[in-house]
């Protein structure tokens, strides 16, 4: 098992060096995982707000580490590519705390974890130290568990840090550098959206950048212009699917009808196999 | 607690009887069932395949009860309207252990509850007998707890029964009287599709008739038009949202593009406040 999970982790790490921007579509249950899988992505991650929103909690650490352990277990178990799990900022206050939890994600099946920086007990932005000793005490783990694990470090310094936009965004590269010599092996800086500035930021840390899908983002060739190494779904996927069912209640309710609801459908074997032992439904 | 219930009961059991078909769409998740209920659905139903495959369990009783129940749990606490929760066969060979699976899910917060007669352990249908005396122990929990418990009694006979078509036909509608006549308020034979069939079923049991939406059914407006009073989704939504996910991965795979995964979609907000708490999303 941990042979699997080392190479995995190897795998998703090689990910995040090819020639093409590594994308990483997010899932949030068993079903959009294997569906992810199935459409050929060489690698999944889990979207931390579709996983809590699914189990009835709002984004965020509302949820208890242990129901969300559990999710990620599911999605885990069920798969055959290396998946990395979004774990807010790690459901702990201290290094310590954050290790137990990653701990307990890796056991579960992840090979790559999500760690930001915002508080979540409040709005602000964690101590750049503070992010800097969870990361390396994460890399510490990796090594004791000898699962090279694929640390993620997403900065919130664009849209919380204070001052004008360019202090905020040096405060988001000075993080992004921090958290990258610190052992992370990709930054992602939230709410990057314009070309021209991914591009900078890009320039600025000379290290793997991710980029979240969200209306006015490049398209992915642009992105791979700029020098974009991870592409993630974020909740995407999962605000698509909840428009969807919006949309089949509205024509249900307004017209009588099903059009929505049946219309591009997969069948009730093939929802069946989404749940099935791993490896059965890869494209 | 008991007297919501008991409310909620009433008003599903009315909401069978009036002038136009109940459409209850089959939900699996928190924000699948808070959709609906924003849509204005004056009631929501869980699908079993759809909560089992989300959890990573194929269709059936091979999902634990505990965690079947957990999930129904985790939609009923954010509903406001009544919930009706198909529980397969009723995880239990006996009507012992239907009525403690039906009390598990009353008590999570269901006030109807589906129960079909295929044997889950085999492919066959289980004795009719066998099915009235469950039937009859649901109605009697239901007197014991206070809560008028609507039952929707399934028969799988059109297609596991013996014989010619003509012949299962009639093998339903002996089913469907004997359920009926043993305490069920409605009876819902599966795969029932075709108008002039719909009719004949309705004619033949004179009680509340469920249909399910699939490909071939006809309008809502022809299913009123023939006497149907309930009409649900199964797990057609659970089979339209992995459709929208395939296309979304297909998208990205073969162009590089997010429009599927874009357009159409909810908001972060509006995600979150779908685990908010209930009432907060209503139409």
């Amino acid at each position: 098992m941990v042979a699997d999970r080392h190479a995995q982790a190897e795998e998703l790490r090689r990910l995040h060096h090819g020639p093409h921007p590594l994308v990483l579509p997010n899932a949030w249950d068993v079903p959009s995982a294997r569906t992810f899988e199935a459409a050929g992505f060489p690698a999944i991650a889990t979207t931390s707000a579709g996983i809590a929103t699914s189990l009835g909690y709002r984004d965020g650490e509302e949820i208890p580490r242990r129901e969300f352990v559990a999710a990620i277990r599911r999605i885990a178990s069920k798969l055959s590519v290396p998946l990395s799990a979004d774990l807010v900022a790690g459901f702990g206050r201290t290094p310590r705390g954050v290790v137990a939890t990653v701990r307990a994600a890796v056991a579960a099946g992840a090979v790559g974890v999500n760690l930001e920086d915002e508080d979540p007990r409040g709005s602000g932005l964690l101590p750049t130290r503070a992010q800097e000793g969870k990361i390396r005490a994460v890399r510490a783990l990796g090594e004791s568990l000898g699962v090279p694990i694929v640390i993620n470090a997403r900065t919130d310094a664009l849209y919380l840090g204070s001052g004008t936009p360019e202090e905020r965004f040096a405060e988001a590269t000075r993080r992004a550098l921090a958290y990258r010599d610190a052992g992370a092996d990709c930054v992602y800086p939230m709410r990057l959206v314009e070309k021209s500035e991914i591009a900078r930021f890009v320039s600025a840390v000379r290290c793997p950048v991710n980029v979240m899908v969200r209306p006015g983002i490049p398209t992915l060739a642009e992105l791979e212009e700029v020098g974009v190494k991870r592409v993630s779904f974020g909740p995407a996927a999962a605000y698509a699917t909840a428009g969807l069912l919006r949309r089949i209640g509205e024509e249900v309710r307004a017209r009588g009808s099903f059009e929505t609801l049946l219309t591009g459908a997969i069948t009730y074997d093939e929802l069946n196999a989404l749940a099935g032992p791993a490896g059965l439904t890869k494209s």
